[in-house]
């Protein structure tokens, strides 16, 4: 597995990804996700990956090592929307190859990317790029993507993330998110490419590779889960009995409510017994 | 979907579930997923469920409302161990009988259950059941068990608890992964059974069905919010030169590292065009 995640913010763009492949738990490597394309003072592009990873390469190399028919590539097309769309067409042409040989094999075209960037003094654009080659945007209500193992990290990002988030915060929050994941999950893995790319800056300004002995995620790792523990000791364990005061987060309103209680009346007609099945009801065991 | 979780502590069990049902997003019903089996001065026990309803439903039938051939029942059994194996016996009854009508509809046989409870001078026991009807227990390492959208509310869990929690701060924790699950997952919904077992009472002592106007629960919401973002606020942002003076976390060490960068060297080979593959390297066409 993986985990990416990309966040649009009004003064840039957040990329982070970690580094972990795995089929299965006894094979574990790492590859980095993320690959920049940067043209300095023109452009700056940002592609990271989820999914087989043969497909992920296969489509990083058509997409990065070739040019199409009409001379067009990541270096040179006019627009995101133009890069995006050639994102697109590469994952559709290695679905062509080497779909079908897949497919024998009984193995999922499972692949998906973020995508994003800036090309001269348009905006910046960030992208999800799904195994069909169809892709959305992040839009100011949704201003983060995530692919891979993506679940543990989104509740602070939900919490957190606007698109007014300052650029630095934001990436903090993006590493926060990250170490929830590694910490339930451990098929994602250090060491961690964060790129926070500063709108107009059209060059890579803020990059970190991050490992174990990178002090500022060191931090990160002992001072949120420790604060986290603060803030809920204190917060006010329930009570049980009605507020009479009116003080107090009371569980149990006035009218107690009551469990969904199974009756003790049992139907004497046999059931089970070591694991067979009875006649049920007049219907025969099937099976 | 679903999201139940059981804690299992040194003073009692905290049992939370939601009461979600799904059949895809246009198909949303209310079904509290717990029940519990209480001989009050001799037994409390509680099940919990998630995946297919019908399937749910019909293990709870077998299990609640028969005997088994040798009058066995959850309000007679010895044990929690012959408990949890009475309800292992249940999932493959309906195995058995339904098994074969859902594969004929390609329909996969996908049910969980948490079980947990004590009788009588026992321990209290916490066991997770799979769609083939065996099991697994709580141990002092991992005193919890989920079922269903487990993930989003995984981390609080993976930090705060452990066999040493109290029951009522168990509760807070569980409540904090429950709307941790809701903001993040439409597939899980109020109202919330959630039921913290003393151990000895041998009864429901502490119960509540948590709704939309449960005081408790909205000061949970509220107020975890904005204090994780308050100690969000509370942490460094990062900063992105190496610290001379030694104070500080910064992102980048003294040599600084380098984004994995794609070159701009391009094989002229003719690549992609307008979604149709070209011939790569003598390779034709496939597909």
């Amino acid at each position: 597995m993986t985990y990416c995640v990309a966040i649009k913010l009004d003064s840039g763009i957040v990329f982070l990804s970690d580094s972990r492949t795995n089929a299965g738990v006894d094979q574990i490597s790492t590859f980095r996700k993320m690959t920049v394309v940067e043209k300095p003072g023109e452009r700056l592009l940002v592609v990271m990956s989820a999914g087989n990873l043969a497909i992920t390469q296969a489509v990083k190399q058509f997409l990065l090592e070739r040019e199409t028919e009409t001379g067009h590539s990541l270096w040179n097309v006019a627009t995101m929307l133009d890069a995006v769309q050639l994102l697109g067409e590469a994952v559709r042409s290695v679905h062509t190859r080497d779909g079908p040989a897949l497919q024998e094999f009984g193995i999922e075209f499972n692949c998906s990317f973020l995508f994003g960037g800036q090309i001269g003094a348009q905006p910046c654009r960030v992208f999800m790029v799904y195994s069909a080659g169809n892709y959305i945007e992040t839009t100011a209500e949704n201003p983060y993507f995530q692919i891979g193992e993506s679940k543990y990290g989104k509740p602070i990002l939900d919490r957190v993330v606007t698109p007014a988030t300052p650029l630095d915060e934001a990436a903090k929050c993006a590493l926060i998110s990250m170490d929830s994941t590694l910490r339930s999950n451990l098929s994602v893995g250090l060491p961690l490419d964060l790129l926070c790319y500063e709108t107009g800056s059209l060059r890579v300004t803020r990059f970190a590779l991050i490992d174990e002995s990178n002090q500022y995620f060191q931090m990160i790792r002992s001072t949120w889960g420790k604060r986290l523990r603060q803030v809920f000791g204190e917060i006010a364990d329930p009570t049980w009995e009605p507020a009479d005061d009116g003080i107090g987060f009371p569980l149990q309103g006035a009218a107690a409510s009551r469990p969904n209680l199974a009756p003790p009346t049992l139907d004497k007609a046999p059931r089970v017994s070591g694991g067979t099945l009875q006649t049920v009801a007049g219907h025969p065991a099937r099976g």
